[in-house]
């Protein structure tokens, strides 16, 4: 920082503190650090935290940010691990965490929407309508129960059931402008207008897309539409075996999603993205720095029954439909690997089994039960522990338990709870391109980045996650050695790598991380610059977030 | 028109045809005043129509018109009769006409999109698809197969199948700026991206919805998602017969479509809705010029076979989907009405004992079978000779037939075929208030609507669309002999009324027509000025479309 803006950044700040308290303003120390990092390699420091309590707190504090010229950069709870977290395209940035504006203030049954906070998470929001209107279910991420409803829905983000688009699903949002105002998208309540959250496109031009990533705007309140609690439910384990019957199995999905016989997200993993949420066993191979050899793979993959692809995703309504979609189900998938579906009540049987497995692991019934096990279900125990984890979120019911991932190469291993990746120094990053939805455009991008995980002697983990039944993420994960200079720097050379070989392809992320943002709309100049103008027009001191998604550059 | 600015128009026009070329302007004569009109009573006339060829040609247009600083009003077909056709809020506009621009640019079996010009129509579309890809099947509305795909879309217009929110499955717009640049939004396929037209969101901020009810843009082409044939179907009526069920019914429906057991649009008539499109008969009470009595209501309804209120929906789906489906929908709404389903085989049988009835009308065998008829159905033969009309517009099949509605009053009946209400001097216009879907709210806004028809004397005719499972049109219809200043000075004060009545309740239209256009955003002032914002910066000179949706006045 020099003088100049330390002297502005400090008026700022005093002027701040009137607004929000001293206790809510974080510029150094053992909390700032702990907020200031993220699992990605490098990251821009902050100039400090804020922490407004009420939509007038925002206004207070984007008003000063215009008046000292000083730039802000909004989280909700600043979750977003790999992405960047709570850190800032550039450095300097004063990080407006709005954690304490964590209010549900409306849960409506019948027409199944909730209006939200920002910092309202996917635990609590869970654990709220479990206990008060248990005929609604929400959504959730497979990463912490701590993370932001509506961050992960204006950051794109996706779920696990038929609720998965977030922002889909989002409706009728109040944003606090760069400039200073309060603004509702639609239908505005505050004349009492009444169709705020349940229309989502309004009257007039529709605006809601100007908030999703960008820096036109500070969410400060939203609608999010809720799933009625299904009659029956029913998760699906679908596991590929061979190289050959990939793309079509994924080409049969696409279909069943298209007919609307899966409507829920679907989420998959390769063999290594399944070993690393194993992580415990993974750890030990993985201290040698080094990737797998194909032997290692093998040897882990037998032993824990993982096959070469596994998907899961969740069937929901009366049972007769479930009946007939796992037909139709079979029909489609059966002649490309192995379905296994799984109920409520069947998974509370194989909850027991496995517990009494676990508790009599040493002795010698113990040992021929966890034989006879792995014949009948193909999985190890360790392996089929995670089933229920799996069934649950597919409910929407938060878990730490698959962000054990992060941990999967770093110095120490994942707490039993608590799960914090940035904090523990996990070394984890994400590249998340969009596909059309087939399998050779899966087959395109998966062969030109898997010679580069080689190249640059990484794992390579890769996830697949529906966006809607054309569109699929290929969200590559690199994980590595924090500590490590030398394995961290592959692992930059590798991020870029893979961000360049597909944006070459044609293939744009879904969503980015403050590392790759800057230069990330290059390949879209016509639309870069129409977003520069609605930037430039909102927003004239470019005090938001500049340079978030590619979108104006930092103001010096 | 003033002498100034007809100075600048004629040098307008000029420039421009040496862009589209003599022909494809229209300044005055018979083919202007056919364009010039529409179905509601007070229409601004417009300075001329213009006919671009291109994207290229557009562009040239927006530029002369910057030069000059004249105002454009686009429309792709200029179809939208009872909302303003092609004509602007003000008076001496251009009308920029697409129709030329109607190619087919694409048809992808796989994953099920087209990427279409503007002039493209609902006809087109659905012939092209049936000659060439007999899987894909399109959505269409229940106007004149001569509506254009992209303009219904972009005016967030519905239509009938699960595809039914236009808007939501339009992916990926090119459009001309009005200061005349060429943009694309999300993926730019101009740089190879491969996502334009399956991911909806893009990377970065969401534009698309700019360049819906609004004057930001002058689309020029989208993606436009299609539906893949199901492999079975059948179409759904159900009749509602008493006052008490109908709240009852709506909140049952709801209940459907949020559990997804309905996916299609529902549509929805009262009994005056359904006898004008019965209008030949409706056509000889209505000649008096007042609206039905009660007992002449009865009448025809008990003559016909008219319930209450009639609701179609279609299901779409493998059998055994269906079937699940169909024993749900009898669980839920049998006991508020009868439901009749009927799948294409079972239509078939129906229209051949139809046509036999119909060319037997006189014989005395003929009676008997119309007597019997009616009795198994409870319809008149007249009245369900709209029964296969309707089936198919479910599978996305337009159709002339419902427009017949328009001419209910009209001095001359409707032509047989190539019907067009503005150019026939129909008497129409459309309200369209967007509700959360209660059967509640919907009481509220029956309720406070139709004493105000009556106060006019005029038919309360009610439609319900559905916009998504949470929120629902109840949509208005204003019928009127245009001929008689009397009844022509009513419907627009019926109009004017329910405009006021349904906005002061918290209403907004989910689609508004040119003449409710100013002042129609004044109930969500924070919106308005953000949208105000927005087109100052896209369009300085305000040459687009001013006034469009209450954005940015008239430019004098």
């Amino acid at each position: 920082m020099d003088a100049e803006f330390s002297s502005r950044f400090e008026a700022a700040i005093a002027k701040i503190k009137q607004v929000v308290g001293e206790k809510q303003i974080i510029l150094k120390g053992e909390a700032f650090e702990e907020r200031a990092g993220d699992t990605s390699p490098k990251v821009q420091r902050p100039a400090g935290f804020v922490f407004p309590a009420s939509v007038e707190e925002v206004q207070a504090i984007v008003k000063v940010a215009n008046e000292f010229k000083i730039s802000l950069w909004p989280v909700s709870k600043g979750k977003n691990w790999g992405y960047g977290a709570a850190t800032a395209v550039h450095a300097g940035a004063l990080i407006v965490v709005l954690e304490r504006m964590n209010r549900i203030l409306e849960v409506n049954e019948e027409l199944a929407y909730t209006i939200i906070e920002p910092g309202v998470t996917y635990g609590q929001l869970n654990t709220y309508l479990k206990e008060n209107h248990p005929h609604l279910w929400t959504d959730t991420t497979d990463s912490t129960p701590e993370g932001s409803v509506l961050g992960n829905a204006l950051e794109r983000g996706l779920g696990e059931t038929p609720y998965g688009d977030h922002f889909a699903n989002l409706c009728g949002l109040e944003a606090v402008m760069p400039t200073g105002e309060r603004v509702c998208t639609g239908a505005s309540p505050s004349t009492g207008a009444k169709t705020w959250t349940t229309h989502k496109w309004g009257t007039g031009p529709y605006l809601e897309g100007l908030f999703s990533q960008s820096n036109f705007g500070i969410v400060t309140k939203a609608g999010f539409w809720l799933m009625p609690a299904p009659e029956s439910f029913s998760s699906m384990l679908f596991e590929v075996h061979d190289e050959e019957h990939v793309v079509p199995a994924l080409n049969a999905l696409r279909r069943l999603a298209l007919k609307g016989v899966i409507r829920s997200n679907i989420h998959a993993g390769n063999n290594n993205a399944i070993l690393m949420i194993l992580h415990s066993y993974y750890r030990d191979y993985s201290k040698k720095s080094a990737p797998l050899t194909k032997d290692e793979q093998d040897h882990l993959c037998n032993r824990f029954g993982v096959a070469l692809w596994t998907f899961n995703c969740g069937l929901y309504g009366a049972p007769q439909e479930i009946r007939a979609w796992k037909s139709l189900i079979k029909r489609e998938l059966s002649a490309h690997g192995t379905i296994l579906f799984m109920t409520d009540p069947k998974m509370a049987i194989a909850q027991k089994m496995m517990t009494w497995l676990s508790t009599h692991q040493t002795s010698f019934i113990g040992a021929v039960g966890a034989k006879l096990f792995r014949k009948v279900f193909g999985k190890s125990l360790e392996y089929a522990q995670m089933g229920p984890y799996q069934h649950n979120l597919l409910k929407g019911i938060p878990t730490e338990y698959f962000l054990r991932y992060a941990y999967c190469k770093s110095a120490n291993a994942a707490p039993a709870q608590g799960l914090n990746p940035a904090r523990d120094h996990c070394g984890e990053m994400w590249h998340a391109p969009a596909i059309p939805f087939t399998g050779e455009h899966f087959k395109i991008v998966r062969d030109a980045c898997r010679p580069w995980y080689e190249h640059y002697r990484m794992d390579f983990c890769m996830t697949l996650l529906l966006i809607n039944p054309r569109a699929l993420v290929t969200l590559m994960g690199i994980f590595f050695v924090k500590e490590d200079p030398e394995e961290t720097a592959r692992a930059n050379a590798l991020h870029k790598k893979l961000c360049e070989v597909t944006l070459a392809l044609g293939y744009q992320p879904y969503r980015a991380g403050v590392a790759s943002m800057p230069g990330l709309l290059d390949s879209a100049p016509d639309y870069k610059e129409l977003a520069h103008r609605l930037k430039l027009a909102l927003d004239p001191n470019l005090i938001l977030a500049p340079g978030r998604y590619g979108v104006a550059p930092f103001h010096p």
